[in-house]
């Protein structure tokens, strides 16, 4: 395979790691041309021999992306290349390292305990990342570059990563090590997932400017950099700040709001009207955030415990990212301001209560479900003795929670429930009717809006078949003869 | 006067607080024209007969602004209305509210201190407020609309201002109380201090419907509402809401900055590049602030605490706005970090040193020093036994420091000094030359800059010089053979 494209002028890319980033990264690289129309590189996919890793490898070479995703590209460009051009395969076997010209690492990397947010606390796990980097180092050619995309704790390509590889150079007898630049990843789950990886910004550097100038020819082969220029950083450690600092932005921005959403709710205010009015001031303001059901997703619940790991761990200690800690702290807990709202439309009591939990991946329209924050809504809803009907219309089966029972269709559930808890602002549960929200007005059901999925007409209209309403960020129906328990 | 101007059809405008607000408030009022060309407004700016009152109104009535301020528009309206229209006139005389149909309220409403930021700790000084919404009870007309401007902590409208209203009406035996409405002045330091109140969005809210018609009515008839549509919302918390949300999400993204500074700082990386690259996320990054020496101003620095006063005051308690107190702290002490890098410039004892310290306003191009971050930076060098030159081109006297003597030009300050401290980006900052900056090359003099007023190239060319650097969020001058002490 290799000599037959090296036969035709093609490159060879390794793409190491085959998760919710490599799945995508491989395929897309693959679909990279040259000014005649041939491809660029042959892609070769690389996975562990155990766990996921033969199953992803397989759907690969069958020629369908091993992640779900709402994108129906993936699947189409992965049929693309591995069925017709013939430019992609997945494979366990690391000798492939070794034919590549380019290696590209996504191996994931993750802390141990997400609710461990307090400097000195934080735990990486490293095993998996090294193995891997140590993988590459005893197969890969000399001359190759290894362009890490995972995203790390800064200092990482210079601690973790690049002893690693001159160790293993060393014991091959090769001095210094290989090549090596960081990038992270962009994958943005969702309908552009594959898009999203042409289609954005990139900053990058290189541990020398070698390295950065092969880094920076090879993104360009296969992101779109005319619209999405590339942008050189000083340093590795720069270029992983960015990913980690970017993603505690958006966290903290969130978290933020949950103090205020508390104190509009108490003063009887709207706060979406408020923030709206806010977002007017453009450029400065109209990234504000919305009240709302908690934070998930891979990154924005850990990418700012892995910068306090980094203070703790390379940088002398000492140092406590305060604020963003406290985010990460903040996102977590927040559903359990829903909770709170559900227990009190439920009477102060949730025991034998039966309530449909609208929506378990972590944002509307996808099917991701990690890190959702229905996880921790429902462990403590059940824990206090309800009986929840978990519904979502995009997810099967809950990867997380493999023993929960996942109903496709919520209106069936409702029927049964004494409350309805609508936590994903999902297509299906914005065009739910009264009706379905409120089937049997005699019994006094109560909707939970976590997500601003009620507006003001249609609460009405529930509130006049009898249903008690509640809504994260929205203090004025207390106010509004909306049934509401004594504040 | 009034009798003039009302059989010429205009209404009267009484404005109450000639300070930062209403010093600016009444003549923009007093700008407004009907369709005939002739004035609508008669205005009537009142302030105490104590304290700076009687400058302020003095000052008015000769035809300049009271107040110091870098936008000449400011005393061009006030000498155009008070000397060529002759609709504007400043009194201490509280009979003039009684000639009103719309009392604007700018009197200003303070925390007792800047520094108690933990819940339940937060003083608000009412007195001045109370006593000025009184006077106003008790000389207004019944039917006249009173539009509170003044940044409040919200529920005051509801809580503080109404109760004193209808108390006083109740003395007057009037039933009910005034019409009342709130809209949170909007006006901003800088070269556009008067356009800010015309061109600018405003939210406002009645205390029933018909305070809001009117306060609707009156906004628009100088504000730019083709531009800055107004916006309404559900009531005067919502609105008091805004405001504090508002500058408080300012402060929180400032505050935020600070940790990955240095963060930044400790890990050789040029956190001006990193934000570079993450603005380029349009619409959700694009605000992310920048490294600084500090945040002053009169709001930014309070509004989070009026929030919390709320919550404890008027909202039950046990409400801890955490992320928003954390910040003002955060921000209060942020000077301090600049004090770091000077006492390590300073080979680690500031005692003796004789230091340049240039810029105390608390924005650049503007003479406004309240709560400049430049009074902790210098009281806390003092304390360490530094001698400080200091210095600011726009501030002749320092009002919160009377004993200071302010230097105009930084120059021959700097070549008496073994150290200078870039801490507000004046122009004239930013234009001081390599020899301006370093005049003793043998003598080993230092530069902190603490607001990236120092680019690479100049930083290089110091360091030629003979001269030590640091930066703030500038971890990459650590490790380019600047002369930093060990770190």
């Amino acid at each position: 395979l290799e000599r037959h494209w090296r036969s035709r002028g093609a490159e060879v890319v390794a793409v190491q790691g085959l998760g919710f980033v490599g799945a995508a990264v491989a395929p897309a690289i693959a679909a990279s041309r040259r000014a005649d129309g041939s491809p660029r590189y042959l892609v070769l996919g690389l996975d562990l021999p155990s766990g996921p890793g033969p199953e992803r490898i397989a759907a690969i070479n069958r020629g369908s992306a091993p992640i779900g995703s709402s994108d129906p590209e993936l699947d189409r460009l992965t049929a693309q290349a591995v069925l017709e051009a013939g430019n992609l395969a997945a494979t366990h076997l690391e000798m492939a390292l070794g034919l590549a010209d380019y290696i590209v690492v996504d191996i994931p990397l993750d802390v141990a305990d997400r609710t461990r947010t307090r400097p000195g606390q934080v735990e990486v796990d490293q095993a998996g990342m090294v193995a891997g980097i140590r993988t590459v180092g005893r197969n890969m050619k000399p001359e190759a570059l290894v362009l890490v995309e995972t995203t790390l704790p800064l200092g990482a390509c210079r601690e973790m990563i690049r002893p690693v590889l001159e160790e293993e150079f060393a014991a091959r007898g090769l001095a210094g090590g290989p090549k090596l630049a960081y990038a992270a990843e962009r994958v943005m789950p969702g309908p552009d997932y594959v898009e999203s990886i042409r289609s954005f910004w990139r900053c990058y550097a290189g541990t020398d400017p070698a390295s950065a100038e092969m880094a920076e020819e090879f993104l360009s082969s296969f992101i779109d950099t005319e619209r999405f220029p590339l942008r050189r950083l000083g340093s590795p450690a720069a270029a992983e700040m960015g990913k980690l600092l970017e993603n505690s932005y958006r966290a903290m921005n969130i978290a933020f709001i949950q103090e205020w959403t508390l104190l509009a709710e108490r003063a009887g205010v709207n706060l979406f009207e408020v923030v709206e009015g806010i977002r007017q001031r453009r450029g400065t303001h109209d990234n504000m955030r919305l009240p709302g059901f908690g934070v998930g997703g891979y990154c924005l619940t850990k990418d700012g415990l892995l910068a306090q790991w980094a203070a703790d761990r390379y940088y002398g200690g000492g140092l406590d990212m305060d604020l963003t800690l406290k985010a990460l702290e903040v996102n977590y807990h927040m559903p359990l301001h829903t909770l709170e709202l559900t227990r009190e439309l439920a009477g102060g009591e949730l025991a034998g209560k039966t309530i449909t939990l609208c929506g378990v991946s972590y944002l509307p329209g996808v099917p991701d479900t990690r890190n959702s924050p229905s996880e921790l809504f429902l462990d403590r809803l059940e824990g206090e003795g309800a009986k929840v009907l978990v519904c979502d219309p995009l997810v099967g089966r809950w990867q997380e929670k493999p023993g929960v029972r996942v109903h496709g269709q919520a209106k069936e559930c409702i029927r049964r429930s004494d409350g309805v808890v609508l936590a994903v602002p999902h297509r299906q549960y914005l065009e739910l009717t009264v009706a379905e929200l409120a089937p049997r007005p005699g019994r006094q059901p109560f909707v939970v809006d976590a997500q601003n999925m009620v507006d003001d007409q249609k609460a009405e209209d529930l509130r006049r078949a009898g249903c008690r309403l509640a809504g994260v960020g929205k203090g004025h129906w207390r106010g509004r003869g909306y049934q509401w328990p004594a504040a």
